[in-house]
């Protein structure tokens, strides 16, 4: 049963609001023997952090992360690494600064999922949101950053690559770019037309969506799963399941409906090391539910923030008709800190399909196969 | 660990090739004293069958469903009723006719997933694509027909939105248009326009994608679960999971990128019915992986046949360069059957989360509350 | 969720009534290119039959089992294999023979599921235990018997032990003769006993209880994990959910708590093969959860059948109270066909923490270590 | 997968080692609007924590339990209450004492988990026992705690029932005894007992084993699911993960064995109350795996701890014979501790079938039936 937790094999369980003491996850089914301390987990966190830029909310969390469990020094190596055990960790939740929540604790903000807990469970934290809060995120990215070492060679990338109606030009893709400016954004003419267009947004007191794209490298043949254990389907839920998300697609994804089929399959042929090369990558790495060994692309839609200044006709959980505005820190475009969630939730599936794969199938087949005589 | 299950109180696993003997599915966690016999099933593997236009494979696959387990004649009712227990339905392959796999035993059909089984397994089951194969789909549809009939007043419906690149025009949405062409298409004008291009696509050996929309209406609010167990992060999975799919949105989907925050969330007002009505569905009735009771509303796309008869380029499993053409028996667009198996996957995930609901929470909280005394 | 479903990675889902038209199950996880036909299976199937002595009931099920999916032949060895997806097993119910249920169809029988069905479900189907027989029991039989493939080296062995009071004596144990025996017992002069001994219940139309020890020698140490992951955990829910089975102990079990602490610690010692060698086995193979690599050894003890020819005080599902007596064939020691049974449970649960071990650890840690240096 | 979880709709995660920063666990799929704070959870830790008598160990932990997440104040009530989101507990780790490991370090004590860590991991943390130490099993006493709130009416209680070879006189039970000696003891002439006799034990450096018998009150019929979802097959893997834990047994137990079907079938009058009174409860109050209303009962068999005073052969981790010791603060009858465990596990797996039953089912049956119009 999967409530709060994700993945089989890596699994990674959260827990915690916005406004509670603490935020933190388990991570279960860890290799052990992978060096680990909260060094390797803190950058990753750092980068998801708002307050970074005027682009995003100024709300202060340092965000620190401590690991409580499952990690210990090697005898061996004398490094401290996994157990084997699980892994928690857990970041104190230190800007709760006491707020007057009279406006939103019996007002349901739309767009906002607070209705919804509550005709759900009958009461909802509404403190900055609860366990709705994006902050829950810190958590998945803290899991991500431990995935991503269990798999040799793999790397998770990720970048806006639309922001509002916006989209950037390809042609001008570079992968340093995206360090390089507060949106992850791969196009540095496009970034720089991002901080204009936001600024104008931002000061409107609206907001703006984003469409993320996310590529693996590095990412083995043959991870995935026939029927329901397929990687696209497990890819899609966990980037479904980010805060705010509406669409999620691979490779040619919506594109691919207008496709013919002789445009749409990637044709192949031997590479010079022994492996197929496909001359196209339409599939985004996955094929039948299973890597193909080219890139994983996928990419995702994110919504407007609900939280604007305009006045906006709601209902309370009373009954009544009513109005809500949202004042206070919030990102005109969440989008923007979706890229390292992205990015994260990508490492984790990826890192369960990998373990799960070699419990099932054990090493590899060689592959090309010796041809069986006649 | 899900390879070949999904869901998680109402439970399908699947099983069977192509060609093998019989595929089969066992739906576990159903409730029991639901009436259920072939007679609630087949009706909608007919809807998916092919061979019924000239639109669909020529292939004879007659589906005939029989249930092995799990239901009893109710001494109440006199009725046969599930009892609670596994229901294992099944449907013997009759159309296999013996073929000369020749060409395709050891070539990989670009766009299929010919390569991945076998650098995953070291083998595959070439026979009318083994596994990978659609005829998978049937017992998919056969579990949505229980699952139809958990939730009191759910009722779900699919269209086929658009072919290759021609949408419809949503002004003209008529579902009773749906079943009356081949296409389940609910824009009667565009279905006519359909039928020349599809007969174009055919005839040149070709194939398109598709685009279909999922409407569930009667969804109750309050299914799903933060934040893993979320009902859009769910229907993600099973919807990306279905053979040929790459990209599933909800609501405004990828659309909602380019909203602003004003047009983006759905405002609320008291309805008539003491429930809130919602003046937009933005949303797709879904906020913070909730149900909100409006509409479910899921579109997916799915890409062109990877079987077409112009000659492609690929590998074969023993590493040398080949070309590959496939003959025989196919569909112009996989995308018209789809819609039967869209509608089918979104009641299984509407259906779990009923059960889970129902478990975790019991009787649904009584909305609006009542205010408490000052 | 597991209703019907068991283990993680090697993960077997049964259903079937003992009179619908067949039972069966799907084994989901299993490795792929394992040689298997049906006669990998159908000899295990033969040593729990019924019908072979005059002390098992004497009902005729053949019990031929078919396999639907998840087998192929392999190019490279000509050989029938594993393919990786789902294997589907069924067995059609043949001695269905139309009797009269007027008695037990409204009556509960003591010490019978009966009433607990009615209660829980509303209704059940009464025909020879429905969901409740021990005819379920075969697919366990035929799951075990793919279970057994997987780990190289395992070796699983049970023995009847006990039956009502009379325990073997443990000094004349002979694995030989427990094939030579109908009862499954390694004592042969106790078996000459038990026959004596059983002619008596059956023909005063009674029954009489059991305990069976499985021992799995070849099993790898490593499996099993903490902390609800434990390999005897898993054994003991294993073993406890065989019909009838009130009991389940590992190594010394029950014997274990009149021990001292000095008694029951196994001791080690450096074996020849750079092995450590553990002087005693009060431990069964087992500490803290996870497999030592000596012996595993569980027993379980099997209640009388319930089926006895004395009227016995009831109620039926109406409210009022009744008397009843069961007819007909019914084994007086339910415990001997139990033996097979346990030795399926016990490999199904070995085979799928080796899967769980693979993945999580990958290949095993090198031991003994090597020193650091100072 | 169940490697730190357990429970499938109230689900348990724990984490933490006995010498780390802290141990905690995730409840998730708690039902909201029940009344939590950490004063409900604290008094069963009490029960637990050793120190509180000279028969367990003189390590001070006071085990004070933190509530992270899940609760919130109801506006309704004023009081603090679940809210359906997962519920984090942590207990930090005060009592680790900066102790010399060199003896246990390297060398593996008989008995204990050291060994099968070792070569299962690669490597394990020694201090305190790490993830093997029967500190986790706070957090499951701090699980069981919420788990007793969710089922209307039920009552879950244990008691010793026998230390060494030395047994209660069942005819003295008196479960108000239970609260008055440190050794959960129904009978107090025993209780006295038990006082010098593990006095001996405890001078002599020893230890010895445990029966505790756990009785569930309250238990409504229809909980459990065949096959693989019984209630004992849960509560067998539940008991038997508990540390130091080598048998279970339900009912007449392993006793059922030496009984004839006659005197082992429990049967049944209509009572008072409408519903069925059983006249006995050999079944321990489970068939088929499903509860019948009567109590439940199970016992389970605590081995003696492995940590002694004599010297015992063992090996080190590099491969050469050893000797070891254990000294310092150590139970010389872990089982006594077990008891609030035992209880805590048993009312997690009731609690946990509880809300499966209410979510496939939904509203229990009205038993009796009404007789059908013939």
């Amino acid at each position: 049963m999967s409530f709060n937790s994700f993945g089989h094999m890596f699994r990674v369980t959260t827990f915690g609001e916005s406004h509670g003491p603490a935020i933190g996850c388990v991570v279960d089914g860890c290799p052990p023997r992978i060096a680990l301390t909260e060094a390797d987990i803190q950058p990753y966190l750092d980068r998801r952090r708002p307050g970074q830029s005027r682009f995003t909310t100024q709300r202060q969390e340092p965000d620190m992360v401590r690991i409580l469990s499952g990690v210990f020094i090697d005898a061996a190596s004398g490094r401290q690494v996994t157990t084997g055990t699980p892994i928690a960790l857990v970041i104190d939740n230190v800007d709760q600064r006491s707020k007057d929540y009279a406006d939103i604790k019996d007002k349901y903000r739309p767009g906002h999922a607070d209705y919804t807990y509550d005709v759900k469970y009958g009461l909802r934290d509404y403190r900055g949101g609860g366990r709705q809060s994006a902050r829950e995120t810190a958590m998945r990215v803290a899991a991500g950053a431990i995935a991503r070492k269990i798999v040799p060679g793999l790397n998770v990338r990720g970048a806006l690559i639309q922001m509002g109606p916006h989209r950037i030009d390809r042609a001008r893709w570079d992968w340093a770019e995206v360090g390089r400016n507060p949106f992850f954004c791969p196009d540095a003419e496009r970034a720089a037309f991002f901080a204009d267009y936001l600024d104008g947004v931002r000061k409107a007191g609206s907001a703006v969506g984003a469409v993320i794209e996310i590529v693996a490298d590095g990412v083995p043949p043959g991870l995935g799963a026939p029927i329901y254990g397929k990687l696209d389907g497990d890819l899609a839920a966990a980037l479904m399941g980010i805060n705010a998300v509406k669409g999620v697609e691979i490779g040619a994804g919506f594109n691919a409906a207008a496709l013919s089929g002789e445009e749409n399959a990637d044709e192949m042929r031997m590479g010079n090391d022994g492996k197929p090369a496909f001359l196209s990558n339409n599939a985004g790495g996955i094929l039948g539910g299973i890597s193909t060994g080219q890139p994983v692309v996928v990419r995702f839609a994110v919504k407007p923030t609900s939280s604007i200044l305009t006045p906006r006709r709601t209902v309370d959980r009373y009954g009544n008709d009513s109005e809500i505005s949202t004042k206070g820190r919030h990102d005109p475009c969440v989008g923007i800190r979706a890229v390292p969630i992205g990015e994260a939730m990508m490492a984790c599936v990826i890192a369960d399909h990998f373990l799960r794969q070699r419990g099932q199938v054990g090493e590899a087949p060689a592959w090309p196969f010796a041809k069986p005589a006649p």
